[in-house]
């Protein structure tokens, strides 16, 4: 079952790996099959070195229940499912604590854009969610974890900002397509450890890039006007 | 003797290697055999890459004697065998010089749980041990740095924080394995890296991690009602 | 057409990619035939992995139109162009977002030299471009790049500061060569990283080398009196 | 001539290498033969990728004339030379411009020992030379830097600091054979970074070592009564 689906996960787990965006198992890479509802994610706590494509588990984006597979799902699960339902155009999400987002998680900061690195993927301020509360913890932790990603994102678009901190937490990141997100995933980090020494002992509002280089950079990349790259076949 | 022990005992040393954790020869795995009262740890100053299982020393718990092996143990063995000695359930120990927890261990600074990086493996405060004495340093050295990690834990759970700083020195972590010992060390590093960078230039106070998401990162992943992983057959 | 040049500029993209100075598909480097007038490019968002010297651009210098090959020449060629146009004496460029060069471009900072490894490459400070205006970033905003550069190096001689910090982007850096260019961008990096943590904290005037050591480095690699290396056979 | 220290001084060089204390060619390292008085170093100039040990050269200590060999010696020669005649006991000299050694050289500080990683090599503060006057840098400069070393080290026993920073430069390191300099290299690197990020925004000398922690490690690895490692055979 969604065989293609399992090998792209798999292959964005992977990329994660090699570009050291994960230490021991901490990290996750899932996408979605929206026609059948199913989402496809890394088993939890399975090493790199050990994964296969098959190992893949597939779950129901309705209630996260186990459609396919012999491991559990990432304990990150339900997370994933809420930005799914929620975030109607992803087709991938990313969960990693990769060092420098998630200094910048911990720090509880946004991350301002600095640069044309930041605006070639991020149109605008990378946000870090709230704190949730003690009950928000205690009980669905999971899902409140998606849910104060959904509510950071009523003041942002998700489309033009697909990644978030969450306080205390670490980075999720999400594209168009499993590949995509961790993509995203492997960029944040980039920008964070940018970001962090760019404004380490400067008053970081000062140097923040003007709106018209953050529209040029992003604009060039993203949406119909975009020339970089290649056309798609 | 104990072939199985040493080859975990290689395996934990080589993950060391493998995980940058080590510069030349500084630093060492071992583990234990509780039944028999022996010790297998890395021999002295050997570098890692002519390392092989056969290689590992066994002394014996209770004095350090060296019960099989043509080599020196490492001169960091009696430590080893103090913690083994007094951390009841522990079956291996490491010690590492790796750079970001050697850093906060010259700084003599506690590591507070930032995030939830930290606190997955550690359920509160790494701590730092106070200096030794001169008397200390000058007769029975490897003993009293065993002895003052010993007294550091009179307020700390050692189950609970698997590591810890030596002041001056650099860190010690130990676990259910010596594999595990050599995680909880890349761990520790990790987080000593963030943590240096999150608090870096703010009150560090302000961003510790409330105790309602410490426990719940910590027991999702620890004791009898964790659900992080697979169930062990 | 140009087989020689174009493996060149493929083994300086190669070259850029091994150094890690580029993330993704973050980085370009061309080379010129200056008596035919066409410039040698790699294509825009090609990985890496799947570059071939085959897959290189060839552009006319007057004005950017392809001349040769399938794929879209860099999204940033009109700027590598300008550069051609005006430094007469250079036969190669390079851009990239190279993590500490970077973020010297991010904080609008110009780079003293601090020491020899600095002096033995850039004969004085590595300079910081002014902010492009709304109207140069809105049209035109590629070649206004160059412009901007060909600008700050009236104040500049581009033989002896063979590289330039485009304020809020990045790095660009050129030679006698397609690889020189990208050497070029590997030393950037590497003392804009020395620079900014020689700096940090510091009073950065108060430490800037003298002029004398500067020309000593500097004349030692570079001039008719030079006399580092081997004799150019 | 000398085939075996041509291995020697190679396998120090790669040694620089394979440890990242090289970019490009900026490192050397070579070795003596005393009884001979020639003394065998990198060549100018040449990558790590191409070399062999029968690249390197044959010069004469007394004045640098090349005994043996086609190519260029380094251009920092002289300086080992004029180690090679003051610090009589070495056999082998480093030089290289490694990221954290070379940000202390160019920040003119000492390097106070924060702990037992610096002990265990250095039996006190790594020392950096004066500036080097205007006429030192403009006739006979390589020799004048050895001079400046061998005039900081009046105050230092050679034996016991196996290295140094020179202000503006980059850190030379010296050794009982050409590996033992390269992992004094390694060592002088690492303990650079571990320094400069311990006392980074506290005072310093409060954090020292006490010199009996100095004098335990110091000794437990050097001298008669040092038990680390295995016997020498």
């Amino acid at each position: 079952m969604l065989e293609k689906l399992k090998k792209e996960v798999y292959d964005a787990n992977i990329f994660l790996y090699q570009n050291n965006l994960v230490t021991l198992t901490w990290g996750n890479a899932s996408g979605i099959d929206r026609e059948k509802g199913y989402v496809v994610i890394k088993p939890s706590g399975v090493s790199y070195e050990s994964l296969t494509p098959e190992m893949m588990v597939v779950v129901s984006l309705k209630d996260g229940s186990v459609i396919e597979g012999n491991l559990n799902p990432s304990s990150d699960t339900i997370t994933h499912l809420e930005l799914y339902r929620n975030f109607k155009e992803i087709k991938g999400v990313v969960h990693t604590h990769s060092t420098w987002a998630t200094i910048m998680s911990q720090r509880g900061e946004s991350l301002i854009p600095f640069g044309t690195t930041h605006a070639d993927t991020f149109y605008g301020s990378v946000p870090c969610t709230r704190k949730l509360t003690k009950e928000e913890i205690e009980s669905d932790y999971e899902l409140n974890t998606g849910k104060v990603i959904v509510e950071t994102f009523k003041d942002f678009n998700y489309r033009e900002i697909p990644g978030v901190f969450v306080k205390h937490h670490g980075p999720f990141t999400w594209g168009s397509s499993p590949l995509k997100a961790a993509e995203n995933a492997l960029i944040l980090e980039t920008v964070s450890k940018m970001g962090y020494f760019t404004s380490l002992n400067i008053d970081s509002k000062s140097i923040g890039v003007d709106k018209y280089l953050l529209d040029k950079h992003y604009l060039r990349k993203h949406g119909k006007n975009a020339y970089y790259g290649q056309k798609e076949k």
